[in-house]
């Protein structure tokens, strides 16, 4: 197409990122070449950085450059909650709520029968719980198929312990309007409904 | 937010990119945290690599790693026609449409009087001009203000010279319908009516 070899393998590289067509990463591409040169070389170092630096939390798995994260290090969070998620991002979308101060656990999977997936390592998990520094556990997994049987795996696996089991409340969203919302979540929420 | 600050580090860094949002940079990061090391150096080298070979062609201001680039070079292409463009990727968008075989000139911008920017530097291309090996100008720069002014401004500095100038067509777009294009559009596509 006219332009060097590597500004193209470079678009090719860009677009491998979910969510990031070709178009963008052309975009991507022409910004990269009129950045300064410094910032150039700390976002090349930045991405190698994450990786090079960053590895599960040896008691959460959330990501983590200690031994040891961030949250479970802190002395401010409580220490007898424990919120169960699927992946780390999921920290981030709780965390962005400020409405929990426990700590987390993350599964880094979930139980998933069509790719075969129908266990999950949770001796870690389990060894935790058994300790019996842990009084509450929230399940929020996703509230999908996976997410459904995962909290149900969860909920088997747990029950044995003296641990009061949570599952996050699954129900019409806020800001949106009952005629629109999917006829399973509203079944689901009217299920679920809460005295008041 | 409980992550490591590197990693807020190159979210903020992915956020820069034009049309990329903070969700889609969170995304990415996370995108790059399960990639294979050897696929994130790869990544973070043609970052780099763009910036320090790429520089603009000394015929033609294009991308180019070589002092004269692929296009200028190649044997291929009529050397008599000369299309001139604001940016090195407007080459790319008019190269995608195979109907273009001559050189290009990239004026590197535009005038643009909210900018300050009554003037460009076109020495070069009146030089290559004026050595007579150039039968046909094609202006096709943008069809906005900036984009029209630059074509004024490029007819002028080039009638005295012997080159027929052409503007590339603007009018109605295809695949559309004429109730929903836009009025500036449509009576210019009037005017400008071509004999059948």
């Amino acid at each position: 197409m006219g332009f060097p070899k590597i500004f193209h393998d470079l678009i090719e590289s860009l677009s491998q990122f979910p969510g990031v067509g070709r178009r963008s990463a052309e975009r991507m591409a022409f910004y990269i070449l009129k950045m300064q040169p410094k910032e150039v070389s700390e976002l090349a170092r930045r991405i190698e950085d994450v990786q090079k630096f960053i590895k599960p939390c040896a008691l959460c798995n959330n990501f983590s450059t200690e031994e040891i994260c961030s949250l479970c290090s802190s002395p401010k969070r409580e220490k007898d909650v424990l919120c169960i998620v699927e992946e780390p991002k999921d920290i981030m979308a709780i965390e962005k709520t400020s409405q929990y101060n426990g700590l987390y656990y993350v599964l880094l999977g979930s139980i998933s029968p069509l790719d075969g997936i129908e266990d999950l390592n949770i001796g870690k998990l389990l060894r935790r719980i058994a300790s019996n520094q842990i009084k509450e556990v929230i399940i929020s997994t996703d509230p999908d198929n996976d997410g459904e049987l995962t909290a149900q795996f969860l909920i088997q696996k747990l029950s044995p312990y003296k641990v009061k089991i949570y599952r996050i409340a699954i129900g019409i969203p806020l800001g949106t309007q009952i005629e629109y919302i999917d006829s399973a979540t509203l079944g689901k929420a009217l299920m679920d409904r809460k005295p008041v």
